[in-house]
């Protein structure tokens, strides 16, 4: 009960990458026929993950995994702030305040978000080469909230990042308020656009995701987290003309120059069987009230001595759940900082198990588990 | 006949992916079994590819592909360069030049490159960020030449990188002898490390390859190449001890933080199943007389009005061969950039063909192309 780590890869799919490895291993950027066909596969992928998105084939640029698509976004947020700083400015690279000092384009994302907007935002900041804030979520809802993201804006404000949802609380974020409110706000004219990013990695296959009805200008996909193999891909809102993307990469001009690199066809085909309308969740409780959450992802915490996540599950005979996000598994005794900041309390937080089902978990699944869980919490407390 | 364009996947690669998709989908950071698995089967991948390329397993760093690994490795050399010099002069991050200009960390390569290597220079050099030597390569020989490297050499050349087999001519590079004399050469105590990489995206499969006989600190390998999946990975020397990696994403720690983002398991599980040592090509001829060239790599002009190497082409009936690069087929009524740079004539160039054979290529197969060439160059003729 694990799922929000990753997902097992659907037969289908699976079929999928197995069959374009033995028929269409040609290189997608050759003229002759095994390359058509492997550009084919791709473009039918293209067109299957631009309708699961609501968004148009053009807009998929497909990328290594959801850590490179967050990573692409930053880099092309920041680099138009400067593009368009220059043009605005006759050539002028660089600007500074009437107080000598560069004026740093400024991002705008939450506390809770996953290590590759967390880090890469860091970075930035450490290296002098953004302003961030950090918004807190709600302690009552768990949520960003939009006056928050409204008060936070500041005249170089180039770019919002905020998850669609929480991979460890499972709430969902307000994001089509957020991009609303920040479309309609009145900005001098030689503020920067400011772009509109979601981390929907841990949205897409539990809840229904539109990138035009959220109103994003780019939207992060990680296939393995609904059943699709180990890629991603960016959506962006007509990439390059309405909507600024700068590549990481230099090299042979594949997907349009965005993202070069010969195509994983494979796992690019396999990413495009996946038919995420199937996917059926139990719903469980959230730990708060009145906010929309993933309908798979629990996070509970048994309280009591000696009842720390890491324990309780080392103790359990059947269930596998994790404490937090999977890259953070080497810190596994400590609590989630993902949760401190969503103000549940350090004895709570240290004692929570993220338990997320997938589609193919069963009431008895459930059943068992808790009977687990109850088991391994009586051997703990008789042992302390 | 167009293998070094991509290859077809081994059988047993295409098995040992799929298995790894139906039973190690799990997140190789996760502590749990099947994360454990995944994890286990990352590790065998890497010991193998570490033993095929004379490393070790800690000197793997698993990429999307060669593209993301070149890029990579300008990237470290030119942070290493900025750090070292802050470290010298205690913290001071720019150097200036005695009229007042920034000192820029120097590049040198060759004009044959793949454009993962031409384009990330070309463009570090237009952003004002390196200077970069694009060293001719001798137009007798088809080789970058040692004495070259070294009169290119600056105070500031923080790195050398040049492809150890040309994807076009199949020419290989003296790059033992490079990293020797670069090791060697007298450089004032305030010169910055001259980082040593070779692109040896055609070479492995085809070649011997050594990293640490060549004694380069960095090497990029590319699956796809020799019969793996597409995947790639930096060899390096002892990453972040011996030889600076710094990364490129910001993410969930995976690689050693060298390189974030959930590991594609099932097609590392691919590429450790590759066996590089049962590679066997025909020998073909080589259009530089006394220099080594990739077995299976014959670049061949048929000489005459209207039968251009792309005309040639689409007039065979069974042939699937190339003009060049695969990336580059969309200019494929052009010549090929890299013939020009090796100092083939125009005409000769506009004609050429690239035909590369695989290990499956039978000498019928052979004959039935040359009888196939001579026939559309005859259907050619009559047309004209």
């Amino acid at each position: 009960m694990d799922f929000n780590a990753t997902t097992p890869v659907e037969p289908e799919v699976i079929s999928a990458i197995t069959e374009a490895l033995c028929d269409a291993w040609g290189n997608p950027s050759s003229t002759y026929l095994p390359g058509l066909k492997a550009k084919g596969i791709m473009n039918q992928a293209r067109d299957s993950i631009a309708r699961m998105v609501g968004g148009k084939a053009s807009d998929i640029i497909f990328t290594s995994g959801g850590t490179e698509a967050n990573n692409m976004v930053f880099h092309s947020a920041l680099e138009h702030f400067w593009k368009s700083r220059a043009s605005a400015e006759g050539g002028q690279e660089e600007n500074h305040q009437p107080n000598g000092k560069k004026v740093l384009p400024h991002v705008i994302t939450s506390n809770v978000e996953h290590d590759s907007i967390r880090l890469t935002a860091e970075h930035l900041l450490k290296v002098g080469k953004a302003d961030v804030t950090f918004l807190p979520v709600s302690k009552v809802t768990g949520r960003v909230e939009v006056e928050d993201v409204m008060a936070a804006m500041r005249p170089n404000t180039c770019l919002v990042t905020v998850m669609l949802a929480n991979n460890e609380t499972g709430v969902i974020m307000p994001i089509k308020d957020i991009c609303q409110k920040v479309r309609s706000a009145k900005r001098s004219s030689s503020s920067p656009r400011v772009l509109l990013h979601t981390d929907a990695a841990q949205a897409i296959g539990k809840i229904r995701v539109d990138a035009q009805e959220l109103g994003v200008d780019y939207m992060t996909i990680v296939g393995h987290k609904f059943y699709a193999p180990r890629i991603g891909a960016l959506y962006a809102n007509g990439p390059g003309v309405m909507t600024p993307v700068y590549p990481l990469l230099f090299g042979g001009g594949q997907e349009r120059n965005f993202r070069p690199g010969t195509e994983n066809t494979a796992m690019i085909a396999g990413l495009g069987k996946v038919n995420s309308a199937n996917c059926q969740y139990f719903r469980f409780n959230s730990h708060f009230p009145g906010t929309d959450t993933l309908p798979n992802t629990c996070n509970v915490s048994i309280l009591g001595q000696g009842l720390q996540g890491h324990r309780v599950l080392s103790t359990c005979r059947r269930l596998l759940a994790s404490v937090g996000a999977a890259c953070h598994s080497d810190r596994g005794d400590q609590p989630s900082h993902i949760l401190l900041n969503c103000g549940i309390p350090y004895h709570v937080a240290i004692n929570a198990l993220r338990i997320s089902v997938g589609k193919g978990t069963s009431r008895q699944d459930v059943d068992a588990v808790v009977e687990d869980l109850r088991d391994a919490v009586e051997r703990l407390e008789q042992t302390d």
